[in-house]
């Protein structure tokens, strides 16, 4: 008997975020495996840390300290190795995951390595973006509107266009690109809601105009309106 | 002392895709409300079945049978004095919400009214487009690809100059609209993978080409996904 590999959206931040069946699944697997920055803490483990019930195999998936660069295929090559031996060895494995493991989340790389071979179950979680509409008390969409989720990391033009075709967007991973992307808002003169780390200890919710462009993390984001 | 009115996303269907917090708020207010077709049951309330205490009171919002008009405003006010005076008379209130509480749900109507006298908290859940990605076992969006939300309501020009400036969409609340979409789609040389009701179980996921125009219900999407 094959074991199954669930990827498993912990959610945002907030322990309590996490969904009855992911903590299902987080506490009856044998094994557990997440990423973490080389030589740093695990985010998604520390989310689920109060959760698990001790005595799990744990399969740290070392990835590159930045955000901004994609690691190399190498990483989950092995990655999806170690977690298919325990697989093969019929012992389920739960595949932590921040937010919802398929929205620019890292769990895909494993999915399309473990897939073929393998038992793959995908467990939805809360993103980031619901996270922030609800702490910041802002809609994201209602009705007819459409709604743009874009990357800081596109280039000015690349994030205007998709602008100028929705009602509401969210701008995640501004990181380095805060200030870039605050100026050209500007420019557009449109309104924005920032906030970083929503719903864990550390989040702060800041105008626009408040936020220090050089110290915005990785995991922080903007609510924009278009006012017609 | 004056209650709290608490915005619960329930999730998409799968009783198990409520999050901790949003249960454990569920279970302690004395009163729920949550919307349902006049004549009909409650979706939000059949998921949460399971998980009452009983002896809640309950607070039906009656909205009109379709889900492609919007109720009018007199239904909100009237759903909005009774939850505030149960507010007023100190007792917390659980509003249940299909999905996420911000992602095209009715409960800002609510929100608007009640928030400026009231407190209202707002937990966020896991949408129909993060079910359906985990159901059809495909990726949303990753590293710096753009993702737009559409609601097939708005018209073939509207859709299409959004789908072109993303890298992969949803086009929800398909309907009535979904031959319409269908063709447009067909048009456009995109590839689209349909699902109905994701993670309940009706689910029912099919190719585009095999869906019936005639019978695809409110709550059934696209994921599409542009190649390049």
């Amino acid at each position: 008997m094959s074991g199954t590999a669930y990827g498993i959206g912990v959610g945002p931040g907030d322990p309590e975020l996490i969904t009855l069946k992911g903590l299902r699944h987080l506490r009856a697997c044998p094994v557990i495996a997440y990423p973490a920055p080389e030589g740093g803490e695990s985010l998604a483990r520390r989310i689920v840390a109060t959760h698990l019930p001790g005595g799990q195999t744990e399969i740290v998936i070392g990835v590159p300290m930045s955000g901004e660069r994609f690691p190399t295929g190498a990483i989950y090559d092995r990655a999806a190795s170690e977690i298919g031996g325990h697989l093969m060895a019929g012992r389920d494995v739960a595949v932590l995951c921040l937010g919802d493991p398929f929205f620019y989340g890292s769990f895909m790389y494993l999915f399309e390595r473990l897939a073929a071979a393998h038992t793959v179950v995908v467990v939805p979680g809360v993103t980031s973006v619901s996270a922030a509409s609800a702490a910041l008390c802002l809609p994201l969409a209602a009705r007819n509107e459409s709604f743009a989720v874009i990357p800081a990391g596109l280039d000015d033009t690349e994030i205007e266009r998709r602008l100028a075709t929705c009602d509401a967007a969210a701008i995640l991973k501004l990181g380095r690109h805060a200030g870039r992307v605050r100026a050209l808002l500007t420019r557009l003169g449109l309104e924005a809601h920032y906030i970083e780390r929503a719903s864990v200890a550390e989040e702060r919710r800041l105008k626009l105009a408040d936020v220090d462009p050089s110290s915005a993390p990785y995991f922080s984001l903007l609510l924009v309106r278009r006012v017609a």
